[in-house]
């Protein structure tokens, strides 16, 4: 029945019939060579005539669908059909039976009797061929059925693994496709989908944050803005590129765990509902809390100290952060994924931050070797800032800050600002020091140490031995922060005196509680915050943090 | 100076001069015998002058204070000495040096040359002696100073170990005692401390959730209540036996992650702020989001699906989960540890139950391997529920709903309800039947499926085979519930159903959200959602979730 819809199907030849009526309508007698002509015609009709019932008993056979039973519903049966991944598919299966359930990314007819169905699992892609031979079982039916498939619908294919002629460039397995013999559907999808899964695969136009719309390129080949892309997440996530981040934003946590255990250091949990602001910010989330309100954490500060004077020596957490802040930059969220950490040192705070620089570098030295195929991956999208640069001894650079202003004052950059303690320095400063440092150092991760006291928080301990800087430090990515730290106070007295410094009320509620924390005494300690996402983001080279997260959330974007 | 305050000092003789005097002073003559008397008495009393001065010589010695440098502030100097932790304290060290960083448990004063201090490192007891030999150099003023410490502040000793005589019952490491030789101060902590570690040892009393008021036990020692040691929870944190209880809580989240990562899972971190409230529930917070207002995730239930129909197979994620519920109840709390997972299926949702149960089980039993010790401190004060019985086979006891709903009504309870599918099971039926499964099965953990559809929610999937019933599922503990989950519907046209047959409308924008996951085609997928903190309150036997829970939050509690 929809034969015709078909292409380069060829055009059905003049009915022979008609022919052999002019004939009969003409008025002249027929001549030896028209009735040669005619009894050459009559043959000719009869041999269509033939062929025509032929067609006609093979339509009818092709009506019976010799396929019934091999595609459409998944039959209702207890007999369990063992599925293989594609990333499990080679050589070993060539001429062997197979069943894989993947998703459909695209179909193309050949004709009545051969179509081609690119399939598609977690980003990978897979090529099938469906062809009927005379013989069956594979019928026309079930080729125009498979041809047919909604783009992104899930199906369950069997088929013979064969070793194609020429490898399939368009395939991720370009040396192995399959031969359908029976198909069936899992999951539909919806006639038409929002975007394509192959567009969203490009990065999106650059600047392009949050109100982007939807751009071609040269080409004029569409590009899917970053906000479709987030408003479709479900597909936006079906790209390799996003399975492959998705899995280097996994291995950050599971790094960060790894490495905090098996130092002896204890998994927290601290509570993100509180009674009070603990670090004085106004960037903090008001919650109606039954008849009064709450506030949502913005850092676990006050509790992992609280956990270091309760004697847990050395706790983590993995756990969201809230901030308050409008800010609509590359790089900031309302909502992130916080690594923190806090421990207590004997002798110097540079034994936890020895500690954290180990920390980082285990991090960023095996996701390169555990995530090579991902990283390439992600490389084939975002090219731009190249492999990430480790130290090549293995070893954090640690400069201090001052170093740091140095270097950028060397470069011609006016510091003037940062040597009077006034500000500290600007993105664009971190930035430039970034390549500064690249270029002198040969590494995209460094740290910087003792901060002016001026620009670090109340609870950060001063140098005993200049209390004009502080036993505080900064981690860098490519020149942009992603983890502030510090040596803490840890007596009470001090700490009243630090926030009167710094024009705070000491006797507020919110201070009280936490200074109540030190009152019974309380081991010289130290600690920092990393942000998952940005970790992500610069290890990856990302222009936008956005796509360093599953479902980002700024002052915009509140959904999926 | 000081050396009148010390007890048992014999009080001074009669000065000898004055008897001397005394005889100059005399009428008579002296006899003989006087004489000879006197003689006697003269020389008796060079004797004393000459101890006199003795004495007074060794008191200019001892003003001078021969352990100067020995004990008060910590000196400032380069030189490391390197510590050792109470766990690594054995036989080796005995007649050895070592220095130990830990805090004031307790102290006594023998006498002006002897003294007592039992130091506390993470809850474990070590004592110590400080004694004053006549040669020095600990003196007198070091004993005083250090007998004189205020209770929990923390200190850095170095003295030799030493074998004691008898076995020290009263510290846990009764075979090894520290002979002093050096004190600093570490971090001092205030004179007088809200409670005592000790009394915080003894668990609260029963039924004490969160008002309760000191009160004694038998023997008129004070029973220190659940609100007080939550309203000090860095003197609470401190006790053997939440030091144990906060590793097991580690613990449970440390092998979940390793189960999930083992098997292929990916991490994932979903938002927390939602623009809308996806399970229809009430019971949510309300969060000022800017202009508008977002809402706290209930579950990560939407997002882990996203996940899902975003091709990413198999996903988890160790996370805060809110709950607005005004519940006032020994295992209720509005934030918690949720541990949840998502997972496709090929076959049957039983794959999807089959990973969890055995994820259970992986978590239970290493519990039980890796922190035998940390389990037999908390069962010290808290013996009664016993060891949890893990099932003999290693594998979970999987019953169905139905078969509970017997087993109670065997056991004389009214099931009514339960058998019209009108209500699920109250808490006290759970706990009833976790009893009669104890006694019959001989497991504190054991599964049950199939739910009646009428009391699951409207994602659940239905058993195709008898729509009352759903493929979900509850997982127990010693009779309480752990985790809930199911299969759920992957079509979006059924969900939609499900919604209608459950009164809620499809149409509404948070369902429309949830929905639009499901349009573009979601594979079969089933999962589930544990509470951490009830893992650790059932596993232990604890009688409230808050003593499972770093900073417990309630209606009440906001704090610290």
């Amino acid at each position: 029945m929809a034969d015709s819809t078909l292409p380069h199907r060829p055009k059905p030849e003049q009915a022979p019939e008609a022919a052999a009526a002019a004939t009969e309508d003409g008025a002249a007698a027929p001549s030896k060579n028209a009735l040669k002509k005619a009894a050459k015609e009559k043959a000719k009709a009869e041999k269509a005539a033939a062929r025509a019932a032929q067609e006609q008993a093979q339509k009818a056979i092709q009506a019976v669908d010799t396929a019934v039973g091999l595609y459409g519903k998944l039959p209702d049966t207890e007999d369990i059909v063992p599925t293989v991944h594609f990333s499990q598919l080679g050589e070993e299966h060539y001429e062997k039976e197979v069943t894989v359930i993947a998703r459909v990314d695209n179909t193309r007819s050949q004709s009545a009797k051969l179509g081609f169905l690119m399939l598609r699992q977690q980003g990978k892609k897979l090529q099938t061929v469906i062809a009927a031979p005379p013989e069956g079982p594979v019928s026309r039916q079930m080729i125009k059925w498979t041809t047919s498939l909604n783009i992104n619908s899930i199906v369950q294919v069997t088929g013979i693994a064969k070793k194609p002629a020429v490898p399939i460039a368009s395939a991720h397995l370009s040396e192995l496709e399959l031969q359908i013999k029976k198909i069936y559907m899992i999951a539909e999808s919806m006639e038409t989908i929002p975007m394509q899964v192959k567009d969203a695969e490009r990065p999106p136009p650059l600047g392009d944050i949050v109100e982007g719309e939807p751009q071609v390129d040269g080409e004029g080949v569409p590009i899917v803005s970053l906000k479709t892309r987030l408003d479709n997440r479900v597909i936006d996530l079906q790209t390799e590129t996003n399975q492959a981040i998705t899995w280097i934003s996994s291995g950050v946590a599971q790094l960060f765990t790894e490495y905090m255990l098996k130092s002896g250091s204890r998994w927290i949990f601290t509570s993100k509902l509180n009674g009070s602001s603990t670090e004085g910010g106004s960037e903090v989330f008001e919650v109606k809390y039954f008849k009064r309100n709450a506030y949502l954490a913005q850092s676990p500060q006050l509790h992992k100290q609280i956990c270091i004077a309760g004697d847990m020596g050395s706790v983590f957490e993995v756990g969201p952060v809230f901030r308050a802040e409008e800010s609509n930059t590359h790089r900031h969220l309302t909502e992130f994924t916080g690594l923190d950490f806090e421990k207590t040192f004997e002798h110097h705070y540079h034994e936890v931050l020895e500690f954290a620089e180990e920390m980082l570098v285990f991090i960023l030295t095996q996701l390169q070797e555990r995530y090579q195929k991902e990283i390439a991956v992600i490389q084939k999208s975002y090219p731009k800032a190249g492999d990430f640069k480790l130290p090549k001894n293995g070893k954090a650079l640690r400069l201090n800050y001052m170093d740091g202003v140095a270097l950028l004052k060397e470069a011609g950059v006016d510091t003037s600002e940062q040597e009077r303690f006034e500000n500290d320095f600007t993105t664009a400063m971190e930035k430039q020091l970034g390549q500064i440092i690249r270029e002198k150092y040969d590494t995209d991760f460094y740290v910087l140490d003792k901060f002016p006291m001026a620009v670090r928080p109340f609870y950060t301990k001063a140098d005993p031995k200049d209390p004009t800087f502080s036993n505080s430090y900064d981690f860098f990515m490519r020149g942009e922060e992603i983890m502030s730290g510090a040596q803490r106070i840890n007596e009470a007295k001090e700490l009243e005196e630090s926030m009167s410094a710094k024009g705070l009320d000491p006797t507020a509620e919110g201070f009280q509680d936490y200074l109540n924390a030190f009152r019974q005494g309380c081991p010289p300690h130290a600690g920092g915050g990393l942000g998952l996402n940005r970790i992500v983001m610069f290890f990856l080279g990302l222009p936008n943090i956005r796509l360093a997260t599953l479902f980002p959330r700024d002052p915009q974007r509140l959904k999926p």
